[in-house]
Formats: structure tokens, sequence, C-alpha cells
């Protein structure tokens, strides 16, 4: 059979690695595919930059109508990155009938829909499994390998930057800020990090496996996200103490009152698989009705295992191919069928982990658990510790039952007013994962 | 779209689910398979047996025949275990052009390549992702997930009634038998568990995970299989205070000198998230060149995970019915394309764990190092331990640097014909999975 040709848009670390890859596995990628898959040219910013992979059998080019009005095209992978001018580039790829490929997770999360309107129209794929999670194969394993199943709710370490400045945190005691500067001289976070640190990263991944899980539209503005900024290391240590570990996750759950997106750190049980996963790597547990629970495992970003979910995405299209007309609207693109509702945050439940530091004199801990009892909220376990040293504050940390986010909202609110509380609370959600 | 008429051969726990799990999901199946997938008659053993199940709207028969020569069955589903009548049926109903889902492992073990040429040449698929590890779409991420990879190694926890006696034995101190005894009443272990215990089911699924991976053909009978029957609790202390935990493995692994397949137990390092998949669960851990280290976890046995599965594969093939022609040979069935030789078990490398029973008389220690140092084998470290009350003899474990195979066999040959050994010699390898 011919050989499909494939131009690429970007030749940054990501698409040097898919070239690299293609060139080293072909024969392997060809007895999956039925046929030869080639990069025949590329899109860059500088043509005359010096490239780390072999680019000797590739047309390069600085004009991407080059690449996209190329009728020999039969594929196009788009690793550009950011919204402007990829957006553009792929509607018009798309247009011209040209199968895209693209590790986006912004461009996905925030015009996915519109792309998939787009290529439904023009019979054209889609593939998008290296925007979230990279090497793990996490869309097709939702969208395929659990097609049986009603999902009840899937959760994953998404941001290997975050994962990493976590788990650094636990190990070496060292502070957030310490193993942030850690993480970017090792090339984990880039120079500003904010995406990775704020949750943002975290949130589009979510909003698209989301949408993969439920057939929702893709709605990152519907996603409640937080950071994990505001992790210090004795939220770490008391965690601990309390038999969890603190990951930061991105969920999303179906529920009676619809569906929850939500990103943020949660205190996990220590002897959850998920608990254990360490450093830069990512891993999603879905939850569905007949498989039970599942859990994926592996590197979430990295030139190659990125460069790895593409070309599983390539080789798919490729399969569809010789057939000529495709085979049904959801293996194109992704169909919105759904009429679930996002739920508000504010209807959310989960047991709390709050850390309050408080005037150390008596009356203290009445007022801070009045105010929860007032508004139903119930303690499981307490831990308050001495002041250290010269302090004149001391630490509570309070395990609560599980309780609606806006009665906690509210009790924050009450507490953090007290004359006794002496620093900014921090909440961080319980997850048991079961 | 029509809808998808389908056949079951079998309505034992993994029909019953298959069936139920079709019904009550029938919404978000189509949805994902792009019209209605509908069991429409089954074949069963006894027609009057009640059935926990909901037939209602099925046409129950005891005669395979009316099933595989009905035109109007498009997919025939075999969940009927064994080889025959299975073999037979299922090659009958290929050449009556009806598509074949299976989750019968011994019969793709040790059948699938006679039975893929006979699809290939009647253009029908086969679907077996429900032959290996349950739940988990295992075969699915090995072909399609990391399509672009080689694969390095892969190794699994792929037998369930194994894990969870594993398990019992070392949470519970409770010995061999009295697990198994457990496993039976908890309905995990078959009234004969031999096929568990001895390794053979975990052979059958390495054999089909093997050929996903490597294109090889399948080939049980070059599959070295050991069973769990021999660990002991003492076993799983020693490996503990090692820092090692006992697992049984089925591994397969791309060498200079061939693929080495292989089925045993294995002292896996506690800090792996392998080493804490626990009781029933199964994982596969996938090493590839592009991807890295991946893991998938979920239930590997039960009607439901099963059901999952299977109804996967439907939909898989659903998806392609429409275009007409099938797209690509590898994608219809499983192609064998590879000639890599498969490497003898004697030329295997691992580090081993050895326990030994001795005569409490000095001088025995000499003797038995000696052995070892004569055939090259280096001792990374040793524990002897004080006799027990009334014993005579004394346990020694030894942990080996890596070894071949065959010296090892020959050192254990002579190690056990010492006078001073009182006891079988128990080897376990160690498994670092780097």
């Amino acid at each position: 059979m011919k050989q499909i040709n494939v131009a690429i848009l970007g030749l940054g670390t990501v698409g040097s690695s898919t070239l690299d890859i293609l060139k080293n596995n072909q024969k392997e990628i060809a007895r999956r595919a039925g046929r030869e898959i080639k990069i025949v040219s590329a899109c860059v910013k500088d043509i005359t930059k010096k490239r780390v992979c072999d680019i000797s059998e590739i047309q390069i080019t600085d004009k991407p109508e080059t690449v996209i009005n190329d009728p020999n095209v039969d594929i196009l992978i788009e690793v550009m990155g950011g919204i402007e001018p990829a957006y553009d580039l792929v509607k018009q790829a798309i247009k011209k009938g040209k199968h895209i490929v693209t590790a986006n997770k912004a461009l996905i999360a925030l015009h996915g829909d519109d792309l998939f309107n787009i290529a439904s129209k023009e019979n054209v794929r889609i593939g998008f499994e290296a925007s979230v999670a990279g090497g793990i194969p996490i869309i097709k394993a939702i969208r395929e390998g659990l097609s049986a199943n009603n999902i009840q709710w899937l959760a994953g370490i998404i941001n290997g930057t975050g994962n990493f400045i976590l788990t650094q945190m636990r190990s070496k005691a060292s502070s957030f800020k310490e193993v942030l500067k850690e993480a970017q001289s090792r090339g984990y976070a880039e120079a500003d990090p904010a995406l990775d640190i704020n949750g943002v990263d975290a949130a589009h991944k979510l909003t698209i496996m989301a949408s993969s899980a439920y057939g929702i539209p893709l709605n990152f503005e519907a996603v409640y996200y937080e950071g994990i900024e505001k992790i210090a290391n004795d939220d770490i240590e008391y965690a601990e103490q309390l038999g969890y570990r603190i990951k930061h996750l991105g969920i999303a759950k179906s529920t009676a009152e619809g569906i929850e997106l939500r990103v943020h750190p949660a205190l996990v049980p220590q002897r959850r698989l998920l608990a254990n996963v360490d450093g830069v790597m990512n891993a999603v547990v879905v939850s569905s009705d007949a498989a039970g629970p599942t859990l994926f495992y592996g590197a979430g970003a990295g030139g190659m295992p990125t460069g790895s979910a593409i070309i599983a995405d390539l080789v798919d299209i490729v399969k569809t191919l010789p057939a000529g007309a495709q085979d049904n609207a959801d293996s194109v693109v992704m169909i919105n069928t759904s009429k679930a509702v996002i739920k508000p945050m504010d209807s959310v439940k989960n047991p709390c982990y709050l850390k309050l530091r408080a005037k150390d004199q008596p009356g203290v801990l009445a007022e801070v658990t009045k105010i929860l009892g007032d508004l139903d909220i119930s303690i499981e376990a307490i831990i308050q510790k001495e002041p250290t040293n010269l302090a004149t504050d001391v630490p509570i940390v309070i395990l609560t039952h599980e309780v609606l986010e806006k009665n906690m909202n509210s009790a924050l609110e009450k507490i953090q007013k007290l004359d006794t509380i002496t620093d900014e609370i921090v909440r961080v959600r319980v997850e048991n994962l079961s």
C-alpha cells in the first residue's frame, strides 16, 4: 500500500522526538499500521537553526501554507503549542482534508469542539492522545478500552512538574521554592512555571479526559482549579501522620446532581497506588461500573513519551484510511451527545484537612469547633502541637468528616476572621478514591 | 445505521455479565459504537436452567449450529471456555463470515495462529482482549496505545488467584494451604485450582501478550513456567527483610539472544508499584523505548470486568463494519511477522534468592559458597538464622548477583546433594524491573 505522508508544524522537543521515533522504529510502526508512515515536511520558525534530529530527508519551510496546501500530505501533526497561530492553521488544514494529530492541550480544551465540528463536516480525524498524560494511552483507554462502561469517576496525577515538587517536598523536606528551583534546573518546569503550579495545565487535561469519558462538550471554563502553591512542608507531614499523602489531582465524577470537574491538592490514603506515584510520573485511576477500578501509569511529559502518543494516533488514523470512508462519528472526532450538567463546586462534598495557626491561649479550639458544629461539620481527628521555640502561636490540624463545600467555605470565612487566628488557613480536600 | 446482532456461546458468569452490561449501558455503548449492539441469541448446555440474567428478549438454544448458521448474526461471542468444542465452533463461525470475540485464553494461546489464519482469509476479525487480565485493556495498550514503541520487556501479575494467595500469606501470615482454602470459599479459585497455582493460566496469558508485543507466533510450548506452590511464609518474610516482595510474574523480554518468555515467582523491590498490587488485582508493566515505563492495573477476572473487555472488542469491531472492507491485516487478526527466536531458559540471567535448610554444624556455609564461587556466582547478601527451638537444622538465605540460569541450575544440583542440606532448596528469581 502507498506510503502515508505526514507534515509537522513545529520541531521543538516533541517534534524532534517524534521524528526520531518514526525513524528508529520504522519497521515496527509499519507492521502495526500496515504501511509506511513518513514525515515529509516540517514547518519551523527559523529554517537556519541547527536541529538535533535528522532532517536530511525532510523539506523544511517557515511557511505553514506550504505544508497545509501540499496535496501529498495526508496527515498534519501540530506541536507548536499555544492557541494562535496553531488554531488557525489546524482549521485551514482540516478544510484541506488533512487529518490532524496534536499534542496541544490548551487548543483542544479551549477550541476542541469547534475543531471537531469542522472535522466532522470535512470527514477528517483529529487525534489528541498526546495532549493528556504524555505516553500513557489514557484517552484510548477511556474511549475504547472502557467503552462498555459508565465511568463513575476518574482521578489523575496529570501534571508531572507539580508531582515532582510534592514528591521532593516530602522526601527531602525541602521547601516549595527550593524544589521549584530544582525542577527548573532539571528542565521539568518552564522558566515561567505558572501553568504547572496554579492548576491550569491540569485543568486543560481534565477538560479533555472528562469529555472523552462523559460525551460532554469541552468545558474548561466550568473546571474548578487550585494549584499547589499553598502546600507547605508541615501540611505534608501532618497528612503523613494521619495516614495520607498530598497529591495534586484532576477529578471528574458523575453524580446525581451533575458532573464534578475539579483540580486541587488532595489527601490520598497512603495505601492507594495513586499515593505512591512519585516524581514526574503521571497516573489516572478510572472507576467504572463494569471494569471496576483501573489505573494507568506512565511518563506524563517529555519528547519521547509525547512522541509515542502522537505516533499511536498516526497509526490509528492510517489504519482507517484504506477503507476510504470514515467509520462513524465518534471515532472521527469527539461527539458530544450528553446533556449532563456540570455540578457547581459549592455542591461538592469531601472530607477536609484544615491547618490553622492560632494564638496559644485557652478557648481558641472551642471557638473554632463551635463554628464548625453550627455548620454541621463534624470532626474526625484533631492534632494540636506545642508551640515551637519562641512562637506565640500554635498549629491546629483538623480532619473533618464529609462536608458540603458551601458550608466549609462559610466556616473558613468565619474562622479566618477570628482574632485568635494568626495566619491564612490551609484547606486540603480528602479523596479516599473508593 | 442498522443494529448489530450478536450471538453468544455460553451463559455462565462471563456470558451473563456481558448480557447485563450491554443492557444496562445500552445508550453509552451505542454512542461509542455509533449504533445499537444487541445479543439476539445464546447457545447453552441446558436450556431449562434458570438464568441470573434477563434472557426475555433472547433466543435460547442448545444447538450451536443454530446461531452459527444464522445469517442475521454479525458477531459471535465465545465464552464456553476449554478447547473443544469451542475451537471447532469458532472455526465454523469464521467460515460463515462471523466476527469473533472470545475470552478463551487457552484457545487463543494454543490455537490462535490457526484461527487468525482462517480469519484472515475470510476477512473477519477476532477480538481477544478479554482473554488477558480481565477488565484491563492491556492488549489494546500494547498493540495500539504503544504502537510507536519497541517493547523492551513486559512483566505482569496476571493471575488473580495466585496474587490473592501471596498477598494473604504476607498480610495474615497464613499458610499456602489455608489461604488456598479461603480463596476457594470466596470463589476466587476453582475447585481444581491447578492451572492458577502451577502457572499454566499465567503462561497462556503471557503467550498472548508476547505475541501482541513482538509479532511472534503464539508459542505456549516455549514458555517456561513455575507456580507458587513452593513459596512458604518464611520466604515472604526473608524477602521483606531484604527489601523485596514476592509476586508471581509473567515476563516477556526482548534481548540480543532472543525473546525471554517465562512465568515464575519473583522478588520485586518493595518500592515498585507492581510490588504493591495486592489481592485479586492484576497489573502489567510495559517498558518501551519511547513511552518509557507504563503500568496498567485493574481487575484481572470476574464476570463484569471480563464482560467489559468483551464489549470493548465488540465496539471496536462494529466501528470498522460500515466501511465494508477491512482495513489492514494487523487490525483484523494478529499477524506474525517477526523472525525473533525464543531464548532458552538456560541462557536467562537473574539475581536469585536461595533458601537452604542445613545441619547446624561448622563448614556448611563454606561448602555452599565454594560451589557457588566455582560457578561464578557471587553473593550479595546472606541471612543465617539461629536454629528455632528443637530444630537441628538452620535456614540459610542467600541473595546472589546476576547469574546465568544454567550455572545456577548446576549449583543447585550440587548443593542439593550435600549431606548437610536437609530440605529441598527454594530458588526465587529477582526482578528489579528497571
